[in-house]
């Protein structure tokens, strides 16, 4: 279905290009700010790692892969500055959660797309069919786009 | 269609992110850069509202309305300084052409929306059907999430 397909298309697409910034900033381009106290590029790379981690269970696909990154990286702001995560080790946990999101991605039809996500109640979902596993992947799209013109910054 | 539903509102619920923040700042905060030598916020506002301008010819609905934008917000960096624009101007402007693509958005029928954008051949779009009117509006979306994070740095 194309439509399924754009909105696909347009997460691998932000995915890859967030990597490419990833791994054409430094170590010490990662340390910097992203504006005068605002956070850091390495604490960015794990936000949006935790972050995809957590569709895992969103989307019923699995159990997440790194469930120390939420802690650090979603409950906790940068300025709790101890990160107990190097830029190397957070970089192949960008990478894992990525590919392995992918390989489940890869094995839904539209209709599966259109079932709901794991968050919302089988009630409302009646009321509210757009909060379906495919907005999820939409709204993540734009977060990740959202912190991609952070990141440039760098 | 549901699908389409989806995308437009990301569309809606992104403009009015961001007009929000735009009100939200004051006219001193809207002269600062988002990070030192970057784009000041002034800037954002005219390179938003210039690229939401260019939206109207490229899905067909009509000619730009303020084709003075196009000189200072797209082709132009921040760097020339010289903007003749005030912000309320700008913020007029952006509301008007937001308004009016929403307008012409009402309009459209998902058969509508999967017809080419006017920036491709009849040729290539048989080979690439993903590049229709919906896919500029799932682009632009992401478009403007990007410099939304960049605004929240004011």
């Amino acid at each position: 279905m194309i439509l399924t397909q754009m909105i696909i298309q347009s997460w691998h697409l932000t995915v890859k290009r967030v990597s490419d910034l990833f791994f054409n900033l430094t170590e010490k381009e990662m340390m910097r700010e992203v504006s005068p106290n605002r956070n850091r590029g390495i604490y960015l790379l794990g936000h949006l790692t935790a972050s995809h981690n957590s569709m895992f269970p969103l989307l019923g696909f699995r159990e997440p892969m790194f469930s120390e990154l939420k802690n650090h990286f979603l409950i906790n702001s940068d300025k709790l500055k101890e990160k107990p995560f190097t830029v190397a080790e957070l970089l192949e946990k960008w990478m894992a959660v990525n590919d392995e999101l992918k390989k489940h991605f890869n094995n839904l039809s539209t209709e599966d797309w259109l079932q709901k996500h794991t968050a919302i109640s089988d009630e409302d979902f009646v009321k509210e069919p757009h909060r379906n596993r495919l907005n999820v992947v939409l709204s993540r799209t734009n977060h990740l786009s959202y912190h991609q013109g952070q990141l440039t910054l760098l």
